[in-house]
């Protein structure tokens, strides 16, 4: 029902659908500055579109000339016979404001903008604000600045000033990039086409002032032919955004893949136009990206390469489905891929005896081993499929690589089409060829079986699919990055009481007089101590049992220090005793900590006490909260949790306590707002059966507002 | 002076001109059992040998065969009209043997053997033990079994059944393969190929049971066209004849880089060929390729582009000469390269505000940063030129790496060709092109410029060739590798003196009487101990006194536990006492071992005390006896020596007693060959200035035989 009014109309802001459309398949299109000069940066757009051959209508904004390229050129947007959905502005910086506002009065719903010079400090910061009050006023949608455009191959889309694609037959393919990076675009599309493979779409994000990356992602997640993602990420900024797309993208069975800067610190402070970018930050990135189910690889080929690795696998499971076996027609190549693998943690998984059974009644000559090498058995195309089909009715694995020697180079005839006719069905086949053989990697991946040009990307691809979890909607749900501009410490007994709240388990502590009848029943054995400020040296004195087991133990101790106490110095008079639980028997020392991290939120940390884990950075970041299963996939990944696994004879310790504490103090994020920080350092792991006890404590809260 | 003799004339074995003339350069080649069957493996040699021209000789030798593929056969070597210099024998195993025999009788020099089942257990090493014979018996070399060849591009020599041979236009280069897997052959070939690279000759080293890897390279060292070698290894085995050919490539200045196998266990395994392989053995070649002064890579490509990184930087020196500048036409691609390079510890330098300076004098654009980032100065060839002359001018840099964008795809004519000009002088360039840019990448390496297919090669090949140490002659002196087949254990007074005699430290303990006067002069402070075996609790009776500092205070102690014992039990008599250095400022714990490998010969470790070295397997092992530079280079390497550097407020430990003990205990290389294994655990580091004390120890002797 539209009620008569005399306000202004307000401005339509575009919605998902209506971005979706703008982005990568306008119907019309306008280049604001598109330059004459064929040498200028700025005339590329237009040229590429051109040659690309994109259908849509394209109007050169170019008020000083008649014509740009030979084509008829614009005044102005308002010139314009419609509304071109999409406008690329390329124009010198001080114009873009002024051409935002011309795309805004007009109802263009989205903007590129590739000019530079917003938001550093002075005339930068100024314009970023006009920019952004525009926009905010006309409803418009802004992609960038410093954006280097937007791509897509399906149409001829080419609203780009990246050199790269100034080239004839950009490949398409299922996945759609988004880059903080501008040049990476056309690195990806590069070398995608180098081995038969392509995208479909790209987007330089920019400095993001405005869409960010996670809201452009998700503006295509309605596009069918965008079959998964991905990213290119300099730092982590805007995490709620990504984390909404991670979550519709895990729910549409749409896989994401991802490379970020910033493994060293040196590269992270080049992430210069992120200002968010922090030391310490990816870990954060890293936790964050594995609560959105995300794979993360350090290989730049293996970010082309592992997407269709994901699709063929599947999205991840909370249980199993890690099983790898390799098999190969070079023995030198497996183990080269075997090496890798390994070195990255996954465990190449030994066919049964069974298995080498059958691969005999096929007859085939192989050697029962780690892996299933058919050098001496041949690569003639009927033995590889009959090897392949054995391996994957077997039951005993969830994922086939083959090694190609190098018949994939010059008689593809042999194993190269037979791997290729198992691109369908479960237990996927992935493979990597030894020798150069780029046509074999092109057919594979035609056929639908994922192949890699290199042992590294391969291995990085496995490593990453097999170890992605699914999405946890529930670890964002905590989301909350505004942090006070300053927070106070509670005191050690305040601290401890917060986190006693939540379970967390601190030695008993109670008082008893010259009775022995304890003000709380202590948790036995306890220490019994005297209560005295006359008693520096209480051990000298006498004036401490320890190990005392029970309430009978506990009377006994109160008159044996009185003694004790009287013989050193019957002036000290003894009458209170204190009464402690007795923690002498840890078998490990353990940090877990909480943090409320203005990038990510609320996190929760494990690592071993002491001096070494920050000497070798063994430690395990999650967000928080976390379930006990992923509680107890941070214990495992502390490697001096070892000690507490029978370690060198020692007694194993109670790790399902420590995963409860982990559980416990991750809960803050769900029910104390207030807490920013908090630490427990040491948590004793006590033997098996024993528990864990926090013997120190500390939480920060946010001050009050 | 020929002596009249009538014993029958020895065999000449050939020398190492022979073979290396035998090997890469026969006048003539026979291959034994030459197949008729294109289809067949045996059939290639001969085929590959034609389809490249060798212009030598070449006898199909086939005695159920009038022809072979179209040529005369023959029907053995003795019907030969000469002796060929290298023969090939593809013949089945059972007449191999046979084979070996008839090419001895006839003077063949050197034979490659393809065929396998040598060398197991049964028939296989009863055949391998007539091999050794007959070839000793007729000096004939044996390069095999199992090998897949020897190739020499140069001049067409193909005796090889590697079918990647197949192909027209193998490409010739500096390099000398040598590996131990036969398939990798062919795929460093056609990698190499694929970006212009190639190789001088490539050897399948097989199971090396007469020639070994290191023998065989040695015989190419005189071939001026051989600039350096490129070797892949499934184990380390022959060692020394290894180290051998290290020492004399090294002084003719022919670099080696070095891929193997086995960083995890379970690849390690796969190696089932090399009987060798141990678990951890990896660690031990990983020593043994730094006294070689090699450059071992872990990624498969880095090992084809290493060499002309190696040749460029030239001989690795002691001191210095690891200052790297990046400079870019992409700043999202040199952040790449920035990331992979400081995670393999390559710091990249910053150049100084007066390079900035001087590039601001060119009319460049360049913000000041760690890298130089010329995409908004522009990629002209003049700017791109200047850019590199300012930074390799500057003295600030030993390599000047760029990063090229996507004009190395497209407009070559700009960046590539300016970098290409740089190819020659002091201060090498090298570059890797962020997008797909094969092309250019095989232009910069005709240039002469190092240049890169993939971000993680060239981090590869930076890092280790900077990493690279001179060859250490000394530390192979002391090689011995024959351990008795039993050992035994001295006591730990017998194995302090060992070590003691050494210099290395233990805490000085003597006794002294009533009087105070020690038997030996203590090492103050010391700890002073009534000597009774009456006093069980001896710190309860005050029978201990601490901290002692000099003669008097000594005297003064030993008066002082008299009346104190005196007062705790009168019937307990006291008139000697225990005089002990005090070790009570340990700053950290270390531990220094010593083995002899039966692979490597003696090797010296340093690893922190405790439990969590082996969890974190913190460690540096190098090969016995090393200098104080070297050992300086283990301490810095063990993570857990932070802690002996302020850590934390921790006082600083005296690291030059830690360097100059591991010194002492490698000497044991030299000075005690009858040890085969010491350990001093722990080595108590004491703070700056106080040296560094063995708590313990155990030295194990070898049996007397």
């Amino acid at each position: 029902m539209t009620q008569p009014t005399d306000q202004v109309v307000e401005a339509r802001v575009p919605d998902r659908a209506d971005l979706g459309r703008a982005l990568l398949a306008p119907r019309s299109v306008a280049i604001i500055g598109a330059s004459d000069d064929v040498r200028k940066t700025t005339a590329r757009p237009l040229r590429f579109l051109r040659r690309q051959g994109f259908a849509g209508a394209v109007y050169p904004i170019n008020p000083r000339r008649e014509t740009v390229l030979g084509e008829q050129a614009w005044p102005g947007i308002a010139a314009l016979p419609e509304v071109p959905d999409h406008v690329f502005i390329v124009a010198d910086t001080r114009l873009v404001v002024e051409a935002v506002r011309d795309c805004g009065r007009a109802g263009v719903p989205l903007v590129t903008v590739l000019s530079g010079g917003f938001g550093e400090l002075g005339e930068g910061a100024e314009r970023l604000r006009e920019l952004l009050a525009v926009a905010a006023e006309y409803g418009v949608r802004v992609i960038g600045p410093n954006s280097i455009g937007v791509v897509n191959p399906r149409n001829g889309l080419m609203l780009t000033a990246n050199a790269a694609f100034a080239e004839e037959g950009i490949p398409v393919g299922s996945s759609f990039v988004a880059s903080q990076s501008g040049s990476v675009i056309g690195a990806l599309m590069t070398r995608a086409k180098a081995r038969g493979l392509g995208f479909s779409g790209f987007v330089s994000t920019g400095s993001e002032v405005d869409l960010t990356l996670g809201e452009i992602c998700a503006a295509t997640l309605d596009d069918p032919e965008v079959g998964s993602y991905t990213l290119f990420m300099e730092s982590l900024e805007h995490a709620a955004d990504l984390a909404a797309f991670a979550v519709e993208a895990a729910a549409r069975r749409k896989p994401v893949t991802v490379y970020k800067l910033g493994r060293s610190d040196a590269a992270a402070a080049l992430a210069v136009s992120h200002t968010g970018a922090l030391s310490g930050e990816d870990d954060e990135a890293d936790a964050f990206f594995r609560a959105c189910g995300f794979a993360r690889v350090d290989n730049f080929e293996a970010l082309i390469e592992t997407e269709a690795l994901q699709r063929r696998v599947g999205p991840p499971t909370t249980a199993g489905g890690r099983r790898v076996a390799v098999i190969t027609s070079t023995g030198g190549g497996a183990a080269i891929l075997v090496d890798q693998l390994e070195t990255l943690g996954v465990t190449v998984t030994r066919p049964s005896r069974t298995v080498f059974d059958r691969l005999e009644g096929l007859g085939l000559d192989v050697a029962e081993s780690l892996i299933v090498d058919l050098t001496l058995a041949g690569t003639r195309h009927d033995l590889v499929d009959g090897a392949l089909k054995v391996l994957r009715a077997s039951g005993e694995f969830d994922l086939v690589l083959f090694v190609i020697g190098s018949s994939a180079r010059l008689n593809p005839e042999l194993a190269v089409s037979a791997i290729a006719e198992h691109a369908a069905g479960p237990v996927p086949v992935a493979a990597w060829a030894l020798p150069d053989a780029l046509e074999s990697v092109r057919r594979l991946h035609e056929a639908g079986v994922p192949a890699f040009r290199t042992a590294e990307a391969c291995a990085q691809a496995v490593a990453a699919t097999l170890g992605r979890r699914p999405v946890d909607p529930a670890a964002f749900r905590a989301r909350r990055t505004e942090l006070p501009a300053d927070a106070y410490a509670l005191d050690e007994a305040s601290s401890a009481a917060v986190l006693a709240s939540l379970g967390i388990r601190f030695p008993v502590t109670t008082t008893c007089g010259a009775g022995g009848v304890p003000e709380v029943e202590p948790r036995f054995p306890v220490v019994v101590k005297a209560l005295s400020d006359r008693l520096p040296h209480k051990s000298d004195a006498g004036a401490v049992v320890l190990g005392v087991q029970d309430g009978a133990g506990l009377r006994a101790a109160t008159s044996t220090i009185v003694a004790a106490v009287a013989a050193y110095d019957a002036t000290v008079p003894v009458d209170r005793f204190l009464v402690q639980e007795m923690i002498e028997e840890t078998v490990f020392e353990a940090l877990v900590g909480y943090r409320v991290s203005p990038t990510v939120g609320p996190l929760v940390l494990l690592a071993a006490g002491g001096v070494y884990t920050e000497i070798y950075e063994d430690s395990a970041l999650r967000l928080a909260p976390v379930t006990e299963d992923v509680a107890r996939e941070m214990v495992d990944e502390v490697k001096a949790t070892a000690i507490a696994r029978g370690f060198r004879g020692k007694p194993d310790g109670d790790l399902d306590a420590l995963v409860d504490a982990v559980v416990r103090v991750s809960r803050l994020a769900l029910e104390r707002p207030d807490v920013v920080e908090a630490e427990v350092n040491p948590l004793a792991v006590l033997p098996r059966g024993r528990g864990a006890v926090a013997l120190d404590a500390l939480v920060r809260l946010s001050q009050e507002r």
